[in-house]
């Protein structure tokens, strides 16, 4: 039985680079991640799940193809399945993402920003 | 296409009944639900699903059968599946949980603290 508590910040301070999320925790077939974020990231979309952004330091931006959204600590945002969408955060910025197990974080836009996955801190 | 920020304080000011989570978004089929709890819960659990608890504000107290675990904010913990679990807060606490939409929040254990279930704020 594994009934451990995860302190975010206590993960966050394991982290180094930016847009490699790492998992943190499991709940059934999703995943709980974390990443440290900066600068602009590409327009992607996953085309087969919904994916949970929260803001926990900092000020994330998400530009959508019609709107552009930013969010402080303690907002968070759900990317509906198949919704073109690009992260940036002007500074450095810390972020939980929350999705089922296997999604990549560049979703169908292949790149050197393309992260391996489950890869736990 | 729904792509509206949540600010989780906010939601928390709309609430003002203890143990009574309200769903505030869905991802997939799973719901992210925010409760105020205070004084003790009651000892249950999810035959079929893990939950999360992310704690938010306060400090929450989770006792299992073998063990205490104290969350505070930025903490969190996935109960497993089929884990007997009881929450407690000697304060007022905020917290998250997320686990699959259809969930009762007393799991095996019907009781009067069973609250309804899909009440959105």
């Amino acid at each position: 039985m594994n009934t451990k508590k995860i302190n975010l910040n206590k993960k966050f301070n394991k982290i180094s680079d930016y847009w490699s999320p790492k998992v943190i925790a499991e709940m059934n077939d999703y995943q709980f991640k974390l990443a440290k974020v900066k600068d602009e990231f590409i327009w992607h979309k996953h085309d087969n799940t919904d994916e949970t952004f929260i803001v926990i330091n900092g000020t994330l931006t998400i530009e959508f193809k019609t709107e552009t959204v930013m969010l402080g600590p303690g907002e968070m945002i759900v990317v509906p399945k198949g919704v073109e969408h690009k992260p940036r955060a002007d500074q450095e910025c810390n972020i939980m993402l929350i999705e089922p197990r296997g999604v990549t974080n560049t979703g169908d836009s292949e790149s050197e920003m393309t992260a391996e996955n489950d890869v736990w801190v």
